[in-house]
């Protein structure tokens, strides 16, 4: 059996490895390749994809997890090689129930839709795209009956990305969320929208500034880089290796800098996991929506914090120069944590921001639930946007189109951004109970404690717990969007 | 017959995707790779290499190189897919004929041999490395025999690097050479070394100029990059995707470009490969010679040349500013032709280079034969570079200790750069009687009737010829020293 374990981790070891360098050639494809370079990349990439994919579905390989699982040699199991064979039987039994050919039909479908998506975008024409989502969700509803559900197909989907998630839980979740979030943003549309002067911002100095908030934050650059990329993105090959990238706009610092602190969040849990359960799930992030409060509190509750600003504010002045902040720390601070309904998703503001996902969510369901087409989209989208969000969508660019998302095929992603915030307030509360001057501590500087809070009560935990127990092991609450409610009603009405 | 020949290509493309995916491993540890990360990613390298060596020994794939073999088969080849399955052979019978134990007794003793040479580097000390150098020779002794030769042991690990090379020919063309040369570098002892004031040379600026003349010169960024590593190198995944790396100096800007010409030779040869032959030995480069040649032929005779010189001076001064270029063009040529002994091969003018090289190329060949012993190196290395480049060798890391190729377990690759220059000089007179106004067009900064003549005369071919055959084909002529003396003589003798 301790053989079996042996030859279990090595194996897993093997895929990780494989994976490393598949991951490899996706980062070096976002930062570094030659124009001329993406035709053979494509090739190399599926060649490898295929390898790993080949290993993971390997017969010797499942036959021994699934021996590893019986329930004489598990209960004599450790327990961390307990989460082993539990989560690896979970990612094995979820990819044997899908058959091969409906993986090969959706590769050649998305490979398709891709493409489809990025002309429609361009010429924001939803028509071009319908067929492909129409193909799509028809995929996903094939893909949930095998992978079986108990109310929803869409709750199969869900699971893919957060273990345990179902439709019913996002409604009990988002619904008493987003009603209250409507008041807040009726309210904000009552009070003026703060803005500061304009200036441009110098590249060179901007890096300098992002690299030394980076560290500052905990990054640990001998293990990680920040490079450039056109849609900012973090990727790890093992806990000592994991990369940042941003992109900087002359015009505005925090278009960098706000999503260097969001990158920053991410690689912090992933230099954050075990290094002697590499390549198991012991050293794995355990969800999308975990993974997502780990930027988001960041981003959010550090980053656009007033005592990170009072810290932050000085810097700038350093970094840039007397003559380009011409503005107050307090107007800097009010203009980070406006309000304002945007027709864009990922240039929303916290309270909105959830908005957008509860409309998303809300017309996946319905198309996997077969109760609207995907010809409705459109419609339904502009509708809901300007009964959450108050504001007319000009063209479907703007609207229906604006994700990715779907035209990779994936459906069920969406909840795991709101998810990642209530996440992530409720994980700050606590952390506020357990460190009271934290403020105090961000001003100075100082994001040590509360960094050593999340490696120690959610990092180093891997694949250990359920997202849901996790938050409950660190919280000793069940998970509840009051905090994030609170949080954001606390900016609204008192500016805080 | 045509089925088996796909699938040959077939089976060499997927052996050249995996084998790209293990360079992109190589280029990213020596250009990006964060500090920490080098054990994870030694480890991702190691199983790699050894799934690449898995499929190139594989017995199905011999065995079907073999089978378009057999003489009534391979007869009904096209000439291109014979050059394959002949190269491919060739490739095969080398690795078939070495046990596999010996592979990985070489592996496990370069591995420990490295970090012994980088101590007895760092303490100038040969006593340290000669326990490994001494079992690295008796590896390779053990190699000759296991491959076979007819005259030296030696010729069977100069065949590695360059098919067909023998001792006995090395020396044919090192020793009338290298006694000319001896000659050469006494009279220009008697001459003397020209200067250029100091100057500090900004890096952003120099980085501007090094892809400026990388591109003039023919390079494509769409199709590769520039970066900088510790060792300058070239590294290619495909003729769409071929990378340069330099470094800067800032109180020398010929340190970095000098670097880049050089490098930008190897890059053109990879860059001009033939697209369709891709994956096969129809688009490889045929030895390190031949690529010696092509970065040699850039460097020297393009890059040192008067009339590039004289292109490049009013770019010094567009780029570094006047009050940094103190000195005249002519002032500049003769700094870069400069013949002075160094004790550092790699530091080394033109035309001492070579004796650098005939020394390496005696001892080697003494070892191997079994004539002296490790620990006899350091003495007869410092008499040899007494008795070819009148110096004193003051200590082994300046000495025996310089280069890192005999740690990696390497003999028999020295004499590649010497042949490069050969080649380069023949090939050049071939290019500048083909192209009566080189120096002018060079003056103009224009390259590419020169750079077309490499294309059509040697890039295109890749394997198709063996190295010797290849200049003959190109220049007329068998290989010879002759035009590499006449070079040099001029440069001395008149100034050219």
């Amino acid at each position: 059996m301790k053989k079996d374990i042996k030859t279990l981790r090595d194996k897993l070891l093997t895929i990780t490895r494989l994976g490393s360098a598949v991951a490899l050639l996706g980062w070096d494809e976002e930062v570094n390749l030659p124009k001329k370079a993406h035709t053979y990349r494509g090739e190399v990439q599926a060649q490898l994809a295929a390898d790993l994919h080949k290993k993971m579905t390997d017969r010797s390989f499942i036959k021994l997890v699934e021996d590893l699982n019986k329930a004489e040699v598990f209960d004599a199991l450790t327990s961390g090689d307990q989460v082993i064979v539990r989560e690896v039987l979970r990612d094995i039994e979820r990819a044997k129930k899908i058959p091969e050919e409906l993986v090969k039909e959706s590769a050649e479908l998305t490979s398709q839709a891709f493409g489809a998506w990025a002309e429609a975008r361009q010429k924001s024409t939803f028509s071009i795209f319908e067929p492909y989502l129409k193909k799509i969700v028809k995929l996903n509803q094939r893909e949930a009956e095998y992978i079986g559900y108990t109310e929803s197909p869409y709750d199969a989907l869900l699971d893919a990305f957060e273990p345990g998630l179902t439709a019913r839980k996002v409604e009990d979740l988002f619904v008493p969320l987003t009603s209250e979030l409507k008041k807040l943003i009726q309210q904000a549309a009552q009070q003026k929208i703060p803005t500061i002067p304009k200036a441009t911002y110098d590249r060179v100095a901007q890096k300098k500034l992002n690299e030394a908030i980076a560290a500052k934050l905990g990054y640990d650059f001998e293990a990680g880089r920040l490079d450039v990329s056109p849609h900012p993105f973090t990727i790890d090959f093992h806990p000592t290796d994991v990369r940042i990238t941003t992109r900087y706009s002359e015009e505005d610092f925090w278009e960098a800098l706000g999503s260097t602190i969001h990158e920053t969040g991410h690689a912090l849990y992933q230099q954050g996991l075990p290094l002697d359960g590499f390549g198991t799930p012991l050293s794995e992030p355990v969800s999308l929506g975990i993974h997502e409060s780990q930027s988001r509190i960041w981003e959010n509750f550090v980053g656009k914090s007033r005592s990170f600003v009072e810290y932050l504010y000085p810097l700038l002045i350093d970094y840039f120069g007397k003559q380009t902040i011409q503005y107050s720390s307090e107007e800097l601070y009010a203009w980070l944590n406006r309000v304002q309904p945007n027709l864009i998703r990922v240039e929303s503001d916290e309270v909105t921001y959830n908005m957008h996902i509860l409309l998303r969510f809300e017309i996946e369901k319905s198309l996997i639930e077969g109760d609207i087409n995907a010809k409705d989209v459109p419609d339904l989208w502009n509708a809901k946007v300007k009964e959450y969000l108050g504001i007319n969508v000009s063209n479907d660019a703007l609207g229906a189109l604006q994700d990715i998302h779907w035209s990779h095929g994936t459906l069920g992603y969406f909840p795991t951004y709101t998810l990642g915030n209530i996440y992530s307030a409720q994980l700050y509360n606590s952390i506020s109970k357990a460190i009271p001057n934290l403020s105090e501590q961000f001003t100075k500087g100082n994001f040590k404690p509360f960094l050593a809070w999340l490696r120690k009560e959610i990092h180093r935990y891997g694949r250990t717990y359920q997202p849901e127990e996790l938050i409950k092991h660190a919280t000793g609450e069940l998970v509840s969007s009051k905090h994030l409610l609170a949080h954001l009603e606390s900016k609204i009405n008192k500016g805080e």
